[in-house]
């Protein structure tokens, strides 16, 4: 219903359209999810049939204070998915200057704009700032002196990867919020579970907006089995830096130039970006190129069983 | 984090510590939810994964428009529950004053007063209008005729148990927005589904307000398949009539007499309900009394596996 078009990736649906095949037989290596979800799990019959209690939320974001060390003095909030904060974040304040931290993906741009906000080409006397820790599509990352602005974003959707580098030690400062997704690291995209992490009062205007239910029984309760299995976390961190050699090896091999990223996607200069996409496509393997640069190629990691196709399209 | 409190009852974790008992072996009569819901069944792997798409989001409301004949020229926009909307509608216009029919339950009156509208005392000349049909906890019907308010919000969570007495028709008329839930007739309160049904321009509004993907990739599933099942809802209202005149016989031998509700809820009359509460909770068994009238139970209908302890508690 949204009148922003946001160039969110994805678009296996009309990719399948333009190209044939089955969409169930595509390849979508289009967005940054691991391809080796966690586990769901058995669900208590009781997550989908009772209104989820004030127990169930807690132990979800103390799961997620103790996963993720953050400080006491910051507030905790699940929410459907990151992009429900993205979206309301830009009415929690007048509408004024943002500074987005560019290129990056459209989505708080798009949210910004919608609500009046005018996008700032630099950074100086900003009413906002967001920055994207680590940066889709180049992993380019920030460090707290990066921060100036009055209200301050730090979508760390996919910092999870590199959980040294989290730059929560922040979420104190006053005007801050932190933001982190379901939808990444632990594949789960289709759950819709993220946080918002930061500044109390903002957090409690946040938690208004999206009345006193915000998350699905069964997205608490995955939710909290999953910060609690740090070790699941380590062997995935593992297992995404070795899939990460190997995707730079096969596109190194096949002429593209690894340009940096995460180990949840890989960004590529190649001489025409759309016409590796196509290529691609014609296998039913669906990529990511970008309207602000004809040479940029981005990569998911395949998961175990789709490695050979990818090869042989390459080959 | 929500700072005006709401009795949204519930609360079976409170009254666990107040009156003992593990909280699993309480019967919750204290919420209008369907004890036997609707089987959740197998769930696509993918459901979890992906980013719900635009194929999942359009058979889920196509599906809607079938099985609540739903006007062409409505818009239709699934929800994480119909708690989302509600928090978000008062922001769709400037703060003005808002008649909400009472007594009724007391979300839409918080979520209006916290954005900086006012409650009116009648009708007259107010800018938006909150009908909850049928009204709960009394089980009160509306006809067009009620609707006067530039903004009109239909709230039809508990309708489906009576389909013909639906005001969706009225979705059509400018300004006006119509309320779904999952929570109630179907029992899948912890799925989170709800679909907001009108005016296409406040329905855009909304959904921009909430982001691209708001709603779960389970809950789209499911509800598609709940929606396509008319069977089901049909032996469902059955159920719920034979119930509902079961209950009413149990409590109006035990000295209540009916006042009305839905076949989702009932509304008694007693002597003094508090003491009513208090020793249905004696054993176990949790129940709705209002701050603002000391004579009036509710109850919601028993699981089939629940009804002998009812009684033994009412002998």
């Amino acid at each position: 219903m949204s009148k922003t078009p946001r160039d969110h990736g994805g678009g296996v649906d009309a990719a399948a359209k333009k190209f044939g095949g089955d969409r169930s037989q595509w390849i979508d290596l289009s967005t940054g999810i691991n391809p080796a979800p966690y586990p769901v799990g058995a669900i208590d019959p009781n997550a989908w049939t009772a209104l989820p209690d004030s127990t169930a939320q807690s132990a979800l974001t103390e799961a997620a204070r103790r996963f993720w060390r953050i400080p006491e003095q910051a507030a905790v909030l699940a929410t459907p998915g990151a992009s429900a904060p993205i979206a309301m974040i830009p009415r929690l304040r007048p509408a004024g200057r943002v500074h987005i931290a560019a290129p990056t993906y459209n989505e708080h741009a798009a949210a910004f704009a919608t609500t009046g906000w005018k996008i700032a080409p630099r950074l100086q006397d900003t009413d906002a700032q967001v920055i994207v820790h680590p940066n889709n599509p180049d992993g380019r990352l920030f460090t707290a002196s990066d921060l100036h602005a009055p209200l301050r974003i730090i979508d760390e959707s996919f910092a999870d990867v590199i959980p040294d580098a989290s730059l929560i030690s922040q979420s104190t400062t006053p005007g801050t919020l932190v933001l982190k997704s379901f939808g990444k690291f632990w594949g789960l995209a289709g759950l819709r579970l993220g946080f918002v992490i930061g500044d109390p009062e903002l957090v409690a205007q946040l938690a208004t907006m999206l009345g006193p239910w915000p998350v699905a029984g069964p997205a608490l309760q995955i939710g909290a089995r999953a910060l609690n299995d740090p070790a699941w976390a380590d062997e995935t961190r593992e297992r995404l830096d070795q899939d990460t050699s190997r995707l730079d090896t096969l596109l190194t091999n096949a002429g593209a130039k690894p340009l940096g990223g995460t180990t949840l996607f890989r960004l590529y200069d190649v001489e025409d970006a759309t016409a590796w996409q196509d290529r691609l496509a014609h296998h039913h393997i669906w990529s990511r190129v970008f309207p602000y640069n004809s040479r940029w190629l981005r990569l998911g990691l395949p998961a175990p069983e789709q490695w050979s196709r990818l090869e042989a399209a390459l080959a």
